[in-house]
This record gives structure tokens, sequence and C-alpha cells, in this order.
């Protein structure tokens, strides 16, 4: 997959944990229009405040992404470092140090190797020319295991959105996200952008969650190169929304350790707030999570979690409805026949879990993934 | 261990599930105070139902357990057979049926099999006699891997609390609990026992996760005889506090698949709640449970999970202090010396962590336990 129009990377090792590739520059031609959104997390680190920061003018030249250390809970010398690099990369692409957007994402407490990282910003070119987007992706990765791209054409344009994520633990973004950097070549105005990015991430990357744990460096950037002209914005924000419901469904089919994708959507419900609430505790349910892993069609758990949404007091147990796939399990007793249809239904490699409340019409899907004894494994030794 | 002054039990196999224990009555002598708080999920059983009515008058003559099936999302036949049982029991103690509370523990979505149930309800004896504590416990296991029990003596009486828990999934009750039953031959009026029972069970069982699924099924009740006499107001909440808080440490460290307990104490916080989210926050974060699993002192977990409670905006990552046991890990960083001792502590079968936020001067201690692959294999085949 190629960047689109009016970008180019560079993408190196330069030595902050192993030999696999962790730096990474993406820039514009020049200052384009620029959102983003972060974690809300009180640890949030260096990059995210810096970003912030400079992201504030609704406009940047390039972001650079760090992988391998999150630069998270290091204080001020963290601080100085983050700063460090974005000086860095401005000199070498000749703009403003406050156009360069800064990521970092990996283990927790650590300093940033700064001798390498120094060595590692001399070699980039003044005019980044890959567009190589694979080579992007992967150089984001920490335990992803597969690199997570997508693209789309915007209806009745040239134009192109292009959009790169990792993360596959330590994801329950809340009104921010993981890593995801998107890029388009749009001409798009930076309010516009902004209003589009945010509503977007909002039903894609906001409903995914791996293991409920929010993460101090969740960051989503989209850059806007104007090189493609003008477009229709409700197209253009329907290609953003499919390039990043795309990159969410990876995030979450590449959780760690899973092994199913499980997609819940709550319909018929009081609200918004009140649908993602029911359908974020079913995703999240650890003990739905490893029925799902056992193939096992135990709706129980399921009513046990809309159950457990005890503040939500319009929901009437005698008026909800679960589905598995397109089963109706509750309150309808599932017959043999059933049965053996629901069972083969659990050992697909995708599950989706229906549920209606009846308490209104408004609807919310989430994505997540089962849990596995390899998340355990996983996580059980990370660090030390 | 004996039951106090005043009551007797009854047990039995009444053929549920399978050949263990899964019915018991215990009977106080005469109707006597009760007091009894239940869960808050939307979802919750005809058990709950029945006996929230029952214990409205703040007074009780016994109580049955039901294991192995949980008489969940059953409808009206499900409240039907819960009644049935009551008035069942009631009738063999020839007392009234809203003096005998009911409870329910084991898989949702099932009916009972009422012809055993009649068939074993006929075996109560009118004045069950047994003292036996630990078959009681033993009765209402489900997954606990042991029986729970717990007792005190009130200071400056020959009174006692004994008390008998079950639970180790489905963990994480909210202004309720799991299963736990007390049983007291004190003399105490109805509206103290209510008063002191709620205050003690919001320090104990609703500060205890095992998997921050919360049951339809939580049920704590507290009987007490008088036929010890009199005793001080104060020394018996002391005395009631330490049956709960044993009972509750023992559910924790018996988690599905639990290998380590976890206890975390927050303090210096704005106010009992901040203390609470913080600490139920780092002891529910899969992350940090799996750390402790692996024995890995990963304190930028823990960070996390301070900072993912993302509304508590006087958290000032600045002033944060981090420790593992007794060792400091954030801010300041751990010396070699200082990492063996820390690895040796992580080791070991309860880790505790503390937090001192600096936003005040409250604090809250909450127990859980360690995510292990067991807890999948457990939770992967449990129905079907």
């Amino acid at each position: 997959m190629e960047l689109p129009k009016g970008f180019g990377a560079y993408v190196a090792n330069i030595g902050i944990k192993d030999t696999t590739t962790d730096f990474v520059v993406v820039a514009a031609e020049s200052v384009c229009p620029a959102a983003g959104v972060f974690t809300q997390s009180r640890f949030s680190g260096p990059s995210v405040r810096v970003s912030r920061e400079n992201i504030a003018s609704q406009s940047a030249r390039a972001v650079v992404v760090i992988s391998k250390n999150a630069n998270v809970a290091t204080g001020e010398r963290g601080l100085t470092d983050a700063r460090e690099i974005v000086v860095g990369v401005a000199n070498r692409l000749g703009c403003d140090p406050s156009q360069v957007l800064i990521a970092s994402t990996g283990v927790i407490g650590r300093m940033y190797p700064m001798d390498n990282v120094r060595a590692g910003m001399r070699q980039v070119p003044v005019a980044p020319s890959s567009r190589d987007v694979d080579a992007v992706a992967r150089a984001i990765m920490t335990t992803d295991t597969v690199q997570k791209v997508a693209e789309a054409t915007i209806e009745g344009s040239n134009a192109r959105i292009v959009g790169v994520a990792k993360g596959v633990g330590m994801i329950e973004p809340n009104m921010a996200t993981l890593i995801t950097l998107m890029f388009t070549d749009a001409l798009i105005e930076r309010a516009e952008l902004d209003k589009i990015f945010r509503r977007v991430i909002d039903k894609t990357f906001n409903c995914v969650s791996v293991d409920t744990d929010t993460s101090t460096s969740d960051t989503a950037i989209i850059l806007a190169s104007r090189a493609a002209g003008k477009v229709d914005l409700a197209k253009f924000e329907q290609a953003l929304y499919e390039v990043a419901l795309a990159l969410t469904i990876q995030v979450a089919r590449d959780g760690e350790g899973a092994e199913k994708l499980i997609e819940v959507c709550v319909d018929g419900a009081r609200d918004a707030r009140q649908a993602k609430i029911v359908a974020k505790s079913i995703v999240n349910s650890p003990l739905v999570k490893t029925a799902v892993h056992g193939a096992d069609p135990n709706w129980g758990r399921v009513a046990m979690a809309i159950g457990k949404c005890s503040e939500e007091t319009d929901i009437d147990q005698q008026r909800v409805v679960i589905r598995f796939g397109p089963q109706v399990v509750y309150p309808t007793f599932v017959d043999t026949s059933g049965l053996d249809a629901l069972s083969k239904y659990m050992h697909g490699d995708t599950v989706r879990i229906h549920v209606t409340l009846n308490t209104g019409k408004t609807s919310c899907t989430v994505w997540g993934c089962d849990l596995t004894s390899d998340y355990i494994r996983i996580n059980a030794d990370y660090t030390t």
C-alpha cells in the first residue's frame, strides 16, 4: 500500500530495544491541516503532552513515532527528551518544531536511550521519500503480531485516505485511542477535518476494548496534504469511517492472545450512552470472553453483564432479547436443533452478540476479543 | 467449627447437578433479628427477589440455600419455584413462609429440577440440629476449591459470630456481595443489626473483586439468635468486621485459578469514593493481575491503572507514590539491590500494592487475585 500524494516516510532501527524498526517519520511536503485526539490518562506521557500543544493550531508538517519505549512516568527528563526529538526532527525537515507531532509506545517508566536517538535523528532525510505504508505500520508495532493498514478512495474523487494502527494490549481507549496515524491527500479545511475526525474516532477506536486497560500513550492523528484536490465532505467522512473501522477491527482481532473477534451490538437502547455502557460491559466481561473462547453459548453470562449495569434502572430483564449471531437465546429457549447450529456458530472466528434492550431506539456496536491463556503468557512476563 | 447457640443446620444432596451436597437449611429456634444485602443486578434472580421481600421485616427464622443452579433468568416459572421452596421449608419448620430467606448459586438460565427439590424438602427435619459449620460452607460451594468459614467471639461476652461464604468467579459485588451467611447468638436489636451489617459489608465484601463481573445472585445475610445475651455494640461491630474480613480474604485468595492474593491500599485520597475507584482500578486491571502472576514488579501498569481513572482530575502524576510491599518504586527509581528484594517479594503468595495519591487524607483497601491460565481453563468450559 502507498501513502497518499504529498507525503513521504522514513523508517529505521535506531536501537531502542532490539533490531526491528522502531523509528518512523512521516512528513507532508508543506504544513497542512491536522487533527488529533489523545488519551485522557492521568499518567499520560510527554509525547502526548507535546503533541497536544503542537496540534492546537490544527496544522502540522510531520509526525515522528518511537516504538518499544513509551516514555511515560519519566518525569522532567522524559519531557526534555521528547522536546529534543521534536526539535531534532524539525531541524532535519527545515520546519518549526511546533509543526512536528510525536507519539511513543512500549514499556512504561524507562528513559529513552538518547545517544541512540540522537544518532538516529541525524539520518532523517530532508525530504523523506518512501511511500511504503506497510513499513510505517511495522515500525510502530510492539506486541502486535501483524501490521495494521487500511485505505479508501473518496467517492467522486482521486483522493485517498490511508491509515496505520498499532496496539493489542492495554487497549480500552477513552475519548482517544491507541496509536493510529492517518494520511489523506484530500483538500479539506482544518476545522472540518477536526470535527469529522472526532466523530469517526468516537464510533470506531473509542468502541474497541481488548482488556479494559486504557493506555497512557493513546494517540490518533490525521494529516491532510491537500494534493488531490477538493472532495465531498460526507463522502470524505464515509471513507474515513471505513478506514478507521477496518483498523479498529484489525486491532480487536489481533488483541493479545486473541483467537476470536467479538462484535457486540446493543440496540433498542434509551440513548447512545446506555447502548455503549451495556455493550462495553458485555465485551469486557472476562466471563463472556472466556465463554466465547470455549465456544460455549453461555448466554447467562451475557445476562449477567447486562445486569451489572445496575445504574441503568430502566432495563427490565423481562423485555431484553439476547442473540448469538442470528439465533435468539433469551428469553426463547433454544431447542436441540437450534443448539447444534449455535454450537457451530460459536466455533467460528467471529462471534456476534446482539442485545435488544427495548428501552428506546438507539444502538451502538463495539469490538473486542476472547480471553485466552496466551494473553496470560504474554503479559505475565513483559518487562523484566 | 460450631454454629452459635440457638441455630441448627440440615445439609443434603438433593440431586441438583451431581452427588455433592447442594441443599442447606440453617434455622434459628425462633424468629430472630436478621439483616441482608443483595445484588443490584438488573438480572437478579427470584431468590434475591423473595429474600428482599421477606427480610423487609428485619427478622427471619431460617435461610435455605440451593447451590449448582442459580435460578436466574428463568422467568415466571423460576419465581414460582422459589416461592414453592420457601413455603415447603416453612411448612417443615412450622413457621410462616415470610420468615424463610432463600439464596441460590450456580448456572444461570436453568430451571430447578423441582421433582428432586420436592423430594429433598420432605427430608428437612422439624428442628434441624447439626452444628457443623464446615458442612454448611461446603454445601454452598460451586467452583470454590475450599470451604470458607470464620468466627469471632465478641469481647466481654460469650457471644460468637460465625460466617460462611462461597464464590470465586463472577465476583465484584456492588453494594451487596456474593453469598455469605453469618450467624450470631448475640442479643442485638433489628435496626442496630441492619446498620452495623451494612457498614461492615461495605468495608469487606464490597471491597473484593476476582474478575469485575457482578453476580446476579449476590446475597449476604445475618441472623441473630440472641441466645448468648447482650453485647457491647462497638465490640460486636469489631467482631463482625473480623469475620467478614477473614471471609473476604478467603474469597479473594480462592479466586478462580488464583495463585496469589493482591491487596491494594490507596491512601492520601480526596475522599472514600476516590480511594475506592483507584484501588478497584488497580486490583481489576488484567495487566496488573498478570504482572503479579508473573512476579514482575511492573509498576508502570499500576501507574496506567491509576491514570485511567481519568475523571479524577485532581490526581497529579508528579505527586503520586507507588510501593510494592514496603519498597517505593515510583517516583524513586529502584537500584539494583532494591530490585533483588523486590523480585523476592513479588514471588511471595501475597502482593501488597500501596498507592499514596496526595490529594487528601482518606484511605481504602481492596482485595483481589492474580489472573492465570487456570482462570481461562475453568471458565472456557463451564456450562455446556
